[in-house]
């Protein structure tokens, strides 16, 4: 990076909300997205009149695959009434809507726009395991899922190699189940907001089972020891490990800093953008390190000029636990080798110094693949502002956070930071 | 439309190529795309290093379907040696790379990058022909393909309301092919860079037949006139009403105008951005306009202060024949009902008063979806800095261009404006 990047014009987060995420029988990605996009309409503190949203810039990884429809841009301008206002598609695998949000700020830094809808959805649960797991394939390198390589065992290699190099093992990433389990029962629009015990207990359909208060680490931890609730699936991986399959949609409003105060008491401004590529496997120097995450890191610490001790909470990439591990020593959160260290100690949980992933993450909130870049950025924009309800961090004076975003094997990774100025 | 949109810092085109377009049995999109990477290179008027592009913005319309491939972005960075630098990938049915274009124009003008390469690819003839009709159809709106609507069918349609509304009928359309085939038998890297006469001889396998001087269009008029040479796919549109299947590759290079004058010595400025998005047919209330199209020439004309008339040249969405001829109208080019008159009296022809796709337009150049829109963008910068060949238009002082590009039932419609300023 010869320069530093900088926006020519202030871009402020005005809105924002989500669908739930799960798998759903009875609704389709119109429906997700017109319930993230009423839900949204009520989230701006002072209204917003659809009608003056400019453009819309949609993060979407393959309804081409899962749905048989490309081009989702006109149907939902069509759906929200706001046609002729132009949509563009972007993907990049699971980081589509990162890209999306990124599209976005730009349009509005650049001048072109003043109020911009981001978006981001995908439906996936209507198409069966083996073909969901063909299709996300297809985002990783033809190199490597045309080897046979699907993301279980691409994830798997690298815990390999992280596990080898920082003498760990797979019990040492129950840490990072048991967080985003109890992060997620605090999170009414999470697909799995219950306990892994609860969890057992509805899938020995003992469903109506009592909620309960959310148990010790070391009871839920006896659950994910015990094979038969927690089968590898692609060793050293176990299921608990492992994101789900999702439908969801997510909607954010952006608009001009000299403007956001007409929309909000409380505007949280764009402070950083970064994105990075990288290599596929069978290149990468190193795989306990993803060189498109630190590239994304420099380039968005540098914009914001803040560095990873300034960040108090944030949402990180976890496909695999695997990978929310090693993203937090990619971001500077860690020294290499530490984040697992670091998960264990709890200084990742809620109430402590880094609170990590406190939507869920992609393991429990669900991994609707594109709408996960936004709603990444959705929980950073709620905790800011105080709205996070439940699960809101215990943080005085929080004011930076940032999300982020991965696709494919690491071939496209972002982050985004959040400032809350006022 | 409620203000004028604006960039706030202006942005040049100083590099641009394309390959060849056509079916290529033993090319595939990486060698393609590397091609017209190479071929940008050396148009750079004072060189690039490729380590100096710092983002990399791609159309494609579904790699996912045609080749079992998505995440296209880390691929090419991988290809052309520049990881980390990231990439997005673009999609908006056949306008994905106009998309791909004003995402990069906005990333630039926004201040975040200062040089930014972008790209469209498309491989489609390793699929049959059923395949890629199927492929296509999933841009059209689900209420339509669903309903057993494709491409030729939906045209086919609209054509019919046309010729209705105007008293005109498919023979009126021949101006228009014939357009295509004069121009393209100037254009190297065209797929049909032949005459109706050479491609029959081809077809005959006559294909060494020596190449033979553009014969009159009453010559050529009595090929399509014929129903074995131009059957009917979709009445009342024949075979030559229609773009065909086709694999290829696009890359622009965009710079921040401030430091244009280091790469080339007559910078191109992205003068007028424009986009919207339509209704799907059974909403639309006139079929013989496209609303997204004039949505995106409001844009564009308000944003550079120019107006149809300024337009010296234009490329304009030819996926089938009327659709060009209704453009020009939507345009502001020609009133409606005259643009079937002006096609006939031969005013878009290379030498006529307003030249349309000197490059063979989609019918003759090809039309590999996701490269199309920024093919289009090329033409016009080739023929702004007087490097369009034999196909050079013959006009004095020429300045503005504009390209003009469609994705699916006219679901998304973009207008680009180029203007040579010194």
């Amino acid at each position: 990076m010869s320069r530093t990047p900088k926006l020519g014009r202030g871009v402020c987060l005005v809105g924002g909300a989500m669908s739930k995420f799960g798998m759903f029988k009875g609704l389709d990605y119109k429906d997700l997205f017109a319930q993230a996009f009423l839900e949204m309409l009520d989230s701006v503190d002072n209204g917003l009149n659809p009608k003056d949203i400019e453009a819309l810039y949609l993060g979407n990884f393959s309804s081409d695959f899962f749905l048989k429809q490309s081009h989702l841009g006109p149907v939902l301008t069509d759906l929200l009434g706001i046609v002729p206002r132009p949509a563009a598609r972007l993907e990049g695998a699971c980081a589509s809507s990162a890209l999306a949000f990124r599209a976005g700020v730009q349009a509005v830094a650049s001048g072109m726009y003043d109020i911009v809808l981001v978006g981001g959805l995908e439906e996936m649960s209507k198409r069966s395991t083996e073909e969901v797991t063909e299709g996300l394939a297809m985002a990783s390198s033809p190199y490597e899922w045309k080897t046979g390589f699907t993301f279980p065992g691409i994830f798997a290699t690298i815990a390999t190699a992280y596990f080898e190099r920082y003498k760990a093992s797979a019990d040492d990433l129950f840490a990072v189940t048991l967080k985003s389990h109890e992060n997620a029962k605090l999170n009414p629009k999470a697909q799995f907001g219950v306990t892994i015990k609860e969890l057992m207990a509805q899938r020995a359909e003992k469903a109506k089972a009592k909620s309960q208060p959310v148990p010790s680490w070391e009871d839920e931890r006896a659950f994910l020891s015990d094979p038969k609730v927690n089968p590898e699936i692609a060793w050293p991986l176990r299921l608990f490990d492992c994101s789900p399959i999702s439908d969801g949609a997510c909607c954010l409003l952006l608009v001009a800093e000299e403007i956001a105060k007409g929309f909000s008491d409380t505007p949280v401004h764009v402070a950083g953008l970064g994105q990075g590529s990288g290599y596929p496997l069978y290149l990468k120097e190193d795989l306990t390190q993803f060189e498109a995450t630190k590239q994304a890191a420099k380039e968005a610490y540098a914009m914001s000029g803040l560095g990873p001790k300034d960040i108090q909470i944030a949402e990180v990439h976890d496909c695999f636990s695997i990978a929310e591990v090693i993203h937090t020593e990619d971001l500077g959160f860690f020294a290499p080798g530490e984040g697992i260290k670091a998960a264990n100690e709890g200084l990742t949980r809620r109430g402590g110094p880094k609170p990590i992933n406190t939507s869920g993450g992609l393991k429990c909130k669900g991994h609707p693949v594109g709408a996960t870049g936004v709603a990444q950025v959705l929980e950073i924009w709620l905790q800011l502002r105080g709205r996070a309800g439940e699960r809101q961090v215990p943080i005085d004076d929080l004011r930076v956070g940032a999300a982020h975003n991965l696709g494919g094997t690491g071939g496209t990774c972002t982050l985004t930071i959040l400032q809350k100025k006022s």
